[in-house]
């Protein structure tokens, strides 16, 4: 079946960073590992267009590196923000590229001249954690990426969940407090107002304009704006109160988060990713403290709550592996 | 395959009522329909004793209506409140039927000489609503029981998603506001403790004792521990403004609950069942406006959120559905 295939090309594109590789068709670490920034001011075409050359060169230092050549690579895998429909590889809209009804699946496929499938990225990042990283063996596995916004994905018996329309997994606007902060989105009180990158930033800056002391102020020279996810998890490693206190928040909401994924969902795992995920401890134990007061025991007994493995590249090999599961049937 | 059977008995275990009736093998109205109090005071054994008493009446009057006899029925199916192995056939817990590791599956099966399948109560409704009710033709169905308590059942594919330990579902435990209502769960802000039969109710009394003016005071004599999820669904319909306000706070809590559902799971249906859903356009018009608000369009567009069609039956109708795609593979 695998006609003698040795590689599936994986393209991560995010609103800030692509991330594209060659991953062994048998799953692994992927070579050729490139990362860019996506640029997505110069337009989808543009955007395609450098991701195209990173994966060309990457199968070129491959090919030189390992022997073999482009015959030897089964096809690409591709993910990207937003809901897309991943049967005909469209990608419905993604608010933070720009793009709205852009035919992905096809325009990567002319480009290379191999066969493409495509997937929303936090999907794929799921998907690599459930192949290749924390989540593997899982047979109910949730997966949160938490950064600029909140995704997830949703893995059922190896099959991941896309819903009617391709937007199934939008864990972090889900309420967990229907009168409570502001989200992007326009309403009131989503996992993501309290717990994405930005507004862990935005929660700690809150506290310091109210007269906090914090070490987070020197830490940004003053400047308030310069204040990030990693600035309040730097005080909590230099021992601030303040930046613990946050972070501590933030294991809460997130908590109340996961509880509600336990409770509907009852998964064996539960696979946590991003940035903030470094605070180990200082997130994780409180994180569990609050699954525990809010989910069902028998449901968090049954459930292992951890962080990604495959921090970097859990989008690249995911994409690959979902291209190699439709492709030929099984992984 | 089916060997010639005509029926399959259902039995629907609630903590308040037991009800029974032979579903025709093709699917159907239940036949020789049997409701009874479920008296769980005297025991879980002297509860299955009653339930299968009214079992064999029902199959009585079947057989004398419709000819035939017990070697037409194929099975029975059993739904049960609290989350259950259904695997191994045992009962986990059901607080509200003091019920414990019971092995509810070998004690039906001994008492009626005849194989028997058990499943979650609001699995079971949700099976029958997807079945044979307003859930029909849905590929990825979320149901939602609203009594006592609030339960629900997600299927996928016609499959109900049962999780890792069986405990998939518990909707009602979904936090909406985490520093909110107290819950008899013992957290805060579940959404069971806004939109339960009982939490309605205490709801509307709440702003009685405060000193509102309504016509649900009259509608239980002055007695307010009278009042009901009914009795404010009565002062709607007879025009009193708190009742509707009440009706429409409630249906603003079940948006926020269900527009979660639909961004997580991204569902083709919804299908919400018990009493409360009497109250009609009272309840789903600002129920879907709260949905719109807060899920995404293409996911709202794309799912259709309804009322049970089966409101007495479809936990009998489910259970046997369940055990008939277990037994024979497919319904």
């Amino acid at each position: 079946m695998s006609g003698g295939f040795r590689w599936i090309l994986g393209l991560d594109i995010g609103g800030t960073n692509m991330v594209v590789g060659l991953v062994p068709f048998e799953g692994g670490t992927p070579l050729g590992l490139r990362r860019l920034p996506t640029q997505k001011e110069a337009g989808g075409q543009e955007v395609l267009r450098r991701a195209s050359e990173a994966a060309e060169d990457a199968m070129e230092e491959v090919f030189k590196t390992e022997g073999g050549g482009r015959e030897q690579v089964a096809g690409i895998g591709v993910g990207a923000p937003g809901p897309l429909d991943h049967e005909t590889g469209i990608l419905i809209e993604a608010p933070n590229l720009g793009w709205r009804d852009f035919p992905l699946r096809d325009m990567v496929s002319e480009s290379h001249g191999l066969a493409v499938e495509v997937d929303n990225d936090a999907n794929c990042a799921t998907y690599g954690e459930w192949w290749m990283g924390a989540g593997r063996g899982s047979k109910t596995l949730v997966g949160l990426t938490l950064g600029t916004g909140i995704g997830g994905g949703f893995i059922v018996n190896g099959e991941l969940h896309h819903g009617a329309t391709g937007a199934a997994g939008e864990f972090g606007h889900m309420t967990i407090d229907s009168t409570g902060r502001k989200c992007k989105c326009g309403n009131y009180g989503c996992l993501e107002a309290y717990a994405s990158g930005p507004n862990i930033a935005a929660r700690a800056v809150e506290g310091i304009e109210a007269g906090v002391e914090t070490l987070l102020v020197q830490l940004v020279q003053g400047d308030l704006e310069k204040v990030t996810a990693a600035t309040v998890y730097e005080g909590v490693v230099l021992g601030d109160p303040y930046a613990a206190e946050v972070m501590k928040e933030t294991a809460k909401f997130l908590g109340v988060g996961v509880a509600n994924l336990i409770n509907a969902l009852n998964p064996d795992a539960v696979v946590i990713a991003g940035g903030v995920t470094r605070a180990g401890d200082h997130l994780f134990v409180p994180l569990l403290k609050e699954v525990r007061r809010r989910a069902f025991r028998s449901a968090v007994e049954g459930c292992r709550i951890v962080p990604a493995a495959l921090p970097e590249t859990a989008g690249v090999i995911g994409a690959a592996g979902i291209f190699k599961e439709r492709t030929f049937g099984s992984l």
